[in-house]
């Protein structure tokens, strides 16, 4: 799945992933009243909203941008209902051909690990049948319980065609309380850095690995290191814009190739139309805003990569 | 919440959980064929299959058990009709006034990690309603990303009584490679185990607190510690029976109170038809097989405790 992502970004020429987190302040109140009124203010009526504005997003992005991150808490809050949109969200995104990164960040042991990758990147035996429960392209995965959480996700990522990106340094304030600490001189995120790369090994795309890792945008000197402990690693990198990650900072992730690196951006671009900057669109036109966003997202990456 | 458990706890003298974890090559055959019969080899209808099976050992354990815990991983993996029974199992246990561990491990930061506790533990603003996602009375937290991932769920335990178990040392053969590592002369998990006493502290029940702590009965000796490190946590020990744990080794997670663990057993509960040991209660009655495991494991423990 490495390679098809790659491909992606590399013909639309953007090293980009949308984070679909439809929080329900970001939805336009016009889109929220026609849900309810169909609905109620219910879980489906949520469900309604949120699957409404995700279309309108996709539908205005999906030539641009090579993937998509949806982000399985902004729909899990809604139960059962929202995890319904989730999946009919990762359902089109594969109609409009968009690669699907489910941010689910799941992390167990053995048996359990592998319900979750099966649940997330593969099929599932009922009987005779083999079945499909959420069908994402990619998932995130955290390392905290070792090796034990990360192989059952690797023997369904090389069954299926499917990749991984586990978290190594995340681009939260508090990420330094544990992943910062020296173990023989060095952070625990190297040292989960080196396990990635020694993963990665064993699931290998053309060039790139289907194992691949989260290293935030607000750490650049950090990323400079990590690109070098995982050469082979797709570096998914959240924390741009909103979060404060700049783009000058995102070279640090990139290889010497100019790939290496996808960049995320949720909420500076699905309410961009609420930012002043795209004022002009109108909150009527949310979907066009965010196609203006992810353009010029675009621009500032490939002008600090010199592209 | 965790007064609620603690009470249950000393009311069946039984510091236990049962972990419904419906693999379904655990369910004997007679349920799966009654569920495929009426929905097909389908989600549908292995999600049926979980739900007979949940049902008939859940009438035979409420009594004697205060707690279950449910992995989502093993719903997860039926999509959107495993997420249902997740939900109907839920409800069901608190219909039988058993207290719900969540078996999530969910963690994220900030607005994210807020909306996975509102889908565990809380209510979610739709419109001017308050509604109900999945309900559990606590759930299972990663620590990886640090105080940014934990303190949202801490706000929304306060707010609604509810409990979290954080991951310190978990209980699989490959949970040294970064959890024993080294800082400043002492494991990580220990650094995790000062964390949890201190998140702990902001969301106390009358002795112990609502954040508790994930240890592993396979590691005993670092039980002892931990169980010092933090005194006020209560700790979910998974790893009895089927990974190994013994009953004697069990003692090491307890305060002198008799009071401060609760010890999971999972398949050696649910599936305990298939052991030798309870093999005359035969499959087709394979929820009195669990009532005699769990009746024969409360003794186990308490013996050990010498109770």
């Amino acid at each position: 799945m490495i390679n098809k992502l790659v491909d992606k970004i590399v013909k639309t020429n953007a090293p980009v992933v949308v984070g679909l987190d439809p929080m329900m302040k970001y939805i336009p109140e016009h889109v929220q009243k026609e849900a309810f009124e169909q609905y109620g203010e219910t879980l489906e009526g949520a469900a309604e909203a949120i699957w409404q504005y995700n279309k309108a997003i996709i539908d205005n992005i999906y030539d641009i941008v090579p993937a998509v991150k949806p982000q399985i808490a902004m729909y899990e809050q809604f139960g059962i209902e929202g995890l319904k949109v989730f999946k009919k969200t990762v359902d089109y995104c594969h109609e409009k051909d968009m690669v699907v990164i489910g941010d689910v960040k799941r992390g167990d042991i053995g048996s359990t690990s592998e319900a979750y990758a099966v649940a997330h990147l593969g099929k599932v035996k009922v009987g005779s049948k083999l079945l499909t429960p959420f069908d994402e392209d990619f998932a995130t995965v955290n390392p905290y319980l070792g090796s034990d959480g990360i192989n059952p996700f690797i023997k369904v990522c090389n069954e299926e065609d499917k990749g991984i990106f586990i978290l190594v340094k995340t681009s939260n304030p508090s990420s330094g309380e544990f992943q910062d600490q020296l173990i023989d001189g060095k952070p625990l995120y190297e040292h989960v850095g080196a396990k990635v790369n020694e993963w990665g090994s064993q699931c290998m795309g053309d060039t790139y690995s289907n194992v691949g890792a989260v290293v935030g945008a607000t750490y650049p000197e950090m990323g400079k290191v990590l690109r070098k402990v995982m050469p082979k690693a797709y570096i998914l990198v959240p924390g741009y814009g909103a979060q404060g990650g700049k783009a000058e900072d995102l070279t640090a992730f990139f290889n010497p190739d100019g790939l290496g690196a996808i960049v995320n951006s949720s909420r500076g671009i699905i309410a961009a139309y609420a930012k002043d900057e795209y004022a002009k669109f109108g909150a009527k036109n949310f979907g066009e805003a965010s196609r203006q966003a992810a353009l010029d997202m675009i621009a500032d990456i490939n002008g600090a990569l010199g592209k």
